[in-house]
């Protein structure tokens, strides 16, 4: 029953997953390009992508539905520029505000940062949603303007334009209605098909591992993070990933001006420690990754190179660096139950919090919150004493406060004094190409 | 993320079922509905019915899933009626006209038959576009029309209503073209949801195995059939299945007007042996399911009574059972390619020929030639000589013959003399309830 106007039937195309088959090369470029044409439904594409979940795809498999993802869109050239490219992803987790004080920092050292972000669905915040906390910052640039700012400031984060990879868009939105978002292939594709598409000479990948994660369990994270380091390898990306821990939360804050606030705090030199650790490994990575393996990012923070970067890339996109950044109307403190070690503190449990707070969306066309979020005053290993402020919620909207409580209900576990928190280091593991 | 205005999130239905759950109760009753008043979109449910072929569903999932399809709309009663019924489906076979003369044969015993049936997509044919090879008969019956019949004749085969199990209509449409057909929860709540909404007293099940059936192994075929069975005997229908050879085409037609009067032919006393042992074997389940252990059938069939019955149910529904049949324009004989015993003739090729002669449909919208088809000189056990016809193809269009021919290329297998066909009980085994 092959559609008489087309090579294939989607049918056949589903079946063959179905039953554990590889798809042919030919089959999975015309699946993708009949989906962005409208000529296989939404309904055919969804059963497959639910295959695709439960039955697996090869590594040239994943290659090529990759390459057919890039190839429904248009390719970005950053050849023009004076300096090497170096990109960052993150899969995502509660206070990753890394890529704020990671993207100056980078630039501050020589190698040109393209940061096509997006917003945040869900627990976990989006980059574009903190910047926006900043007065007068703006996420949609022309290629024109992106590539005039990352020759003349080194570093921009904005918008990804709907050229890049459209079936990956259309995609996306499919499999965030139809529970097949958790498929490694269709993950590991839909990141690297747009990171390919933008033309990064180098990238590194952070893969969260943890309760706050879209990642669980670390075998899961290393798996995911092996596929997409090959995908780039194979389409002639440097490429490496980090698997950073993500049981607790990143930094003291989740929500979005508050993080943005945290990060000029790392800008400056100081703020938590392990958003500074992390935010230096990954310069690190990138620097390598763009053949500055001889430039060490800690000096371009120490000095203040790093913040002036920040200011001059905030501003280029109308920000104002020096505003006084938005704060909720309401707070309400949580308090420690009981004297003790703090040995536990849930990312989970804090990033739902942060989003019923109003600092995340549930739907694509809610509005966040600017000033909303949680603030930590203790991080695992802290001695804590009953009826101690441990965080503090923000919202502009109080009756948000109940359900934001319930989220938090079992996120904090303190132990007897003398105890201390599982080991865990931040940085679990690295994937190189090879 | 659940809507504000419904009690559950298709995404969470689906990912129970993705990640191997049970279905809650409430969650089944709900997706269905929703899916019937297009809450639940197709995406949604085509993801969830990949998930429930991959993954499978437990025997109270299943009758839950059923009863959830027979609330989404109206139920039959035909306790007015002065006789018991009974009910006969079957999973489809090549040259399956069994239901022709089984079900005035079966009324012609003193049980009511209630016949709801479908037309034919792809390989096997359907009932109703069998009988419309009558001149005059129409497949298209009000409610009362359908009982007044049953209680004049006893025998009725029309179309069912849009009232029956709607959301099985919805979602079997949705099957067809999201390769999910083949889940034998969703094959088994699909057939038994229309039968016990049906309302009839007894069921009896002909579950086809072999190459031209929807089941091409046995242990399949069984599971299918218990499922039938498990589910009928909940609900209070007497049920029972047999499993059936569809290795090699029922009878010696396959094809519209040319499987019409093989039935005439049947009921005329006469047909092929198969044709007669199924007939009567299912009409011997049905009375039993009815409490008519004690008629022969065989005795209704050879007397005449059965003739009576049938040329009563074609009258009743415009047609003439006097009229000439409709034949084809061209015929084209296909010949024994070499002396010896014919052992092998594939049923499902013999249907995909049928199909492409123009006696099946593709799409629904598509016409079918009533006189179409393939009819069989010989079967497998004959003694066959090279050059002697061993098939005739029938249509009206004779363009058509090449890619029918194509479809038999390796149908038939012959053997040297002295061999004999792979010993093939028709009736496999026998399902029943317990």
């Amino acid at each position: 029953m092959t559609d008489r106007t087309e090579p294939f039937d989607a049918v056949d195309v589903i079946r063959t997953k179905r039953d554990g088959g590889r798809l042919p090369d030919e089959q999975i470029d015309w699946v993708l390009d009949a989906y962005t044409r409208g000529v296989v439904a939404d309904e055919q594409m969804s059963a497959l992508a639910m295959a695709i979940l439960l039955n697996g795809m090869e590594r040239a498999e994943i290659a090529r539905w990759t390459a057919a993802m890039i190839a429904s869109g248009e390719r970005m050239d950053f050849s023009s520029l004076s300096r090497p490219t170096a990109d960052k992803h993150s899969t995502g987790g509660v206070g990753d505000k890394i890529t704020l004080p990671l993207a100056p920092l980078v630039a501050a050292c020589g190698v040109a940062v393209p940061q096509l972000s997006g917003r945040g669905l869900g627990h976990t915040g989006g980059t574009l949603d903190k910047l926006e906390a900043i007065p007068g910052w703006r996420a949609a640039l022309s290629n024109e303007e992106m590539l005039r700012q990352l020759e003349d400031v080194g570093a921009v984060i904005c918008q990804a334009g709907s050229g890049l990879a459209p079936a990956d868009r259309k995609l996306y939105a499919l499999r965030d209605v139809t529970g097949t978002v958790e498929a490694i292939p269709l993950i590991a594709s839909s990141i690297m098909s747009k990171k390919i598409a933008e033309g990064t000479g180098a990238l590194v990948l952070d893969v969260k591992v943890g309760s706050g994660a879209f990642m669980k369990d670390v075998d899961a994270a290393r798996e995911l993070a092996r596929t997409m380091v090959d995908l780039g390898t194979d389409a002639g990306v440097r490429t490496v990933a980090l698997l950073t821990d993500m049981s607790t939360p990143l930094g003291l804050t989740a929500g979005n001006a508050l993080e943005v606030r945290e990060s000029v705090e790392v800008l400056a030199g100081g703020g938590p420690q392990d958003v500074v650790e992390l935010t230096l490994a990954l310069a690190r990575e990138m620097l390598a990754g763009a053949g500055k393996d001889d430039v060490d990012p800690a000096d371009a923070l120490a000095d203040g190179r790093a913040m002036d970067a920040w200011r001059r890339m905030i501003a280029a996109q109308g920000g104002d660096p020096d505003a006084a950044l938005p704060v909720a109307r309401e707070t309400e403190q949580v308090l420690a139950p009981a004297d003790g070690v703090l040995v536990g503190l849930d990312a989970l449990a804090v990033g739902v919090a942060a989003w019923r707070l109003g600092a995340g969306r549930a739907r694509k066309e809610d509005v966040v919150q600017a000033g909303a979020g949680v603030e930590l005053h203790a991080k695992p290993g802290a001695v804590v004493r009953a009826g101690e402020p441990i965080m503090t919620l923000h919202t502009d909207t109080p009756d948000r406060f109940a359900r934001a409580l319930d989220a938090l209900a079992d996120a904090v576990t303190i132990a007897p004094e003398g105890s201390r928190p599982p080991e865990q280091p931040l940085v679990i593991d690295r994937v190189a190409a090879g």
